[in-house]
């Protein structure tokens, strides 16, 4: 009922990032890509099942290394139902290898619908012989606009079944300060959403001092993660935009508390294309990610060495 | 570029209401369950074809009477990817009847993932061969707390196909009011919301006065309802909340604008469930489902004359 099992992870694999499984059809090697329509046809079958097998690939080649990986509901939805099925595999496969999954699903709504979220990603559905896990995620983003409605039932689910959530607080993209900069009084939304993440978790805390109830903080705005750090203390924080949106590891590390942990790093097409961006044969493309996520531990645990210690 | 297909169905059909398809397994009838089971096992495809079936069932009683349905995605995706292609099932389905299907699910992210949203519901996806509709829906419900960059993708979309999406603006549940109501400056957090509603319109206004971006405000809060008509003349309104919610016919009223246009109202479990609710025979779902939606109908004109003249 707390991030307590991804954070023993991070403290085991001494690394405090995630990798983003956001496979779009052009970032998948042709060769996965011709076997794929080879067996399966060249329309949303074949798709699936070339991003399945790209997935594979990624997650044989980080999960000694990463402690979780967060697939990005989107980009499995725009391949159809097919594509979703990739999703379900995907979300099994990594946990076959002791990742902890977080769906990245930003979902929201209200009372039972937000109950069918819940049980969807993080919980269980009643069918006719009994309980049966859905997509069975360790983690759901979700967004907090409809207030504590909207959190509630997801909350349950993770009190019940050693689950978490991660709120949007500040998210990292040019326009997020339109709403969440704006202020209430003397505060920011993003601090109104922050308190309020504070005040969900307050009945989850575990044994590293942090609640179910996490929140997404990007990491293009720094001074905004050391201050929401300082203010959030029972409030795991994950945290977009590395790398490919310009945040530094110098920024990211603000995010990160005294004994190096409350936080954890996302990079996604950094990963899954490194092998485009460091031109090597698209056949090493799990090799080339294999040496991007060590790289990125690296550059982001320099700045940790209470948690390397 | 605008909702102006769901308005002219709307004014040909004298019925500004839409059907929620938001099928829990326990609204089903057991005649409808034991076939399904039967044929597919009573885990989630046997559910799903369940859900299916319920929903066929229920557009053939309605698509004569009711211009739209909105399905909820949370209750597909409970299901798993079989849930999902019901799902699509019910869609197609609903669409080869000549029915407008607004998706409700709230989605929103930003940039390339917020593209792989719209595309997944609103566009089409690029595949080896061409471009392919993974769900085809006519609209989709989002969430605006990331800003523009969560809104642009999905209206670029609109734009090229003729489609529209509905932003969260006041929630019906009873704490929408925690953030929602909060004021910045002189404006309320909602208020705010509209006013982006109405700018990111702006170039999308139709036949009718309405744009391409409309607003979802709950029923539950009539005054409010009747503030943002006035304040907002381009924004065409999703009202949830009518009946199950208390939101009645004359708050609802205050959603329409002086020609009876400008909202359409949502009712979900009083149309899915309307035969446990007059204990009528399971086997006459379908029969009890059209029943309320002509209710539904005569409720909510007879505050409209204008657009029954």
């Amino acid at each position: 009922m707390s991030f307590d099992r991804m954070i023993r992870k991070i403290i085991e694999m001494k690394n405090p990032t995630v990798v983003g499984l956001d496979p779009k059809l052009d970032y998948v090697p042709e060769f996965i890509k011709e076997k794929a329509y080879a067996e399966h046809g060249s329309g949303f079958e074949g798709a699936a099942a070339a991003l399945l097998e790209f997935n594979k690939g990624l997650i044989d080649a980080i999960y000694d290394v990463v402690p979780a990986v967060k697939p990005q509901a989107a980009y499995y939805e725009m391949y159809g139902w097919q594509g979703v099925k990739a999703l379900y595999d995907t979300i099994e496969y990594a946990k076959s290898k002791g990742m902890f999954v977080i769906l990245d699903g930003k979902r929201n709504d209200i009372g039972a619908t937000m109950e069918a979220y819940s049980a969807a990603y993080l919980g269980s559905t009643a069918l006719k012989d009994g309980k049966s896990e859905a997509f069975g995620a360790d983690a759901l983003t979700v967004n907090g606009y409809l207030g504590t409605d909207g959190i509630k039932p997801a909350l349950e689910i993770c009190k019940a079944q050693d689950k978490g959530i991660f709120v949007l607080v500040k998210t990292s993209n040019p326009s997020s300060g339109e709403l969440q900069d704006k202020h209430i009084g003397d505060k920011t939304i993003y601090e109104t959403m922050g308190d309020m993440c504070e005040q969900w978790g307050a009945e989850t805390v575990g044994e590293y001092g942090y609640s179910a109830v996490g929140a997404v903080v990007g990491a293009t705005y720094p001074e905004q993660l050391a201050e929401m750090r300082a203010k959030l203390p029972h409030t795991f924080f994950l945290v977009p935009g590395y790398g490919a949106q310009g945040g530094g590891a110098e920024g990211v590390a603000k995010a990160f508390d005294s004994k190096g942990l409350g936080a954890v790093v996302n990079s996604s097409r950094a990963v899954m294309c490194a092998y485009q961006k460091t031109n090597r044969d698209e056949k090493e493309y799990a090799a080339a990610a294999r040496d991007e996520v060590i790289r990125m531990r690296e550059d982001i645990t320099q700045y940790l060495p209470q948690l390397m210690g």
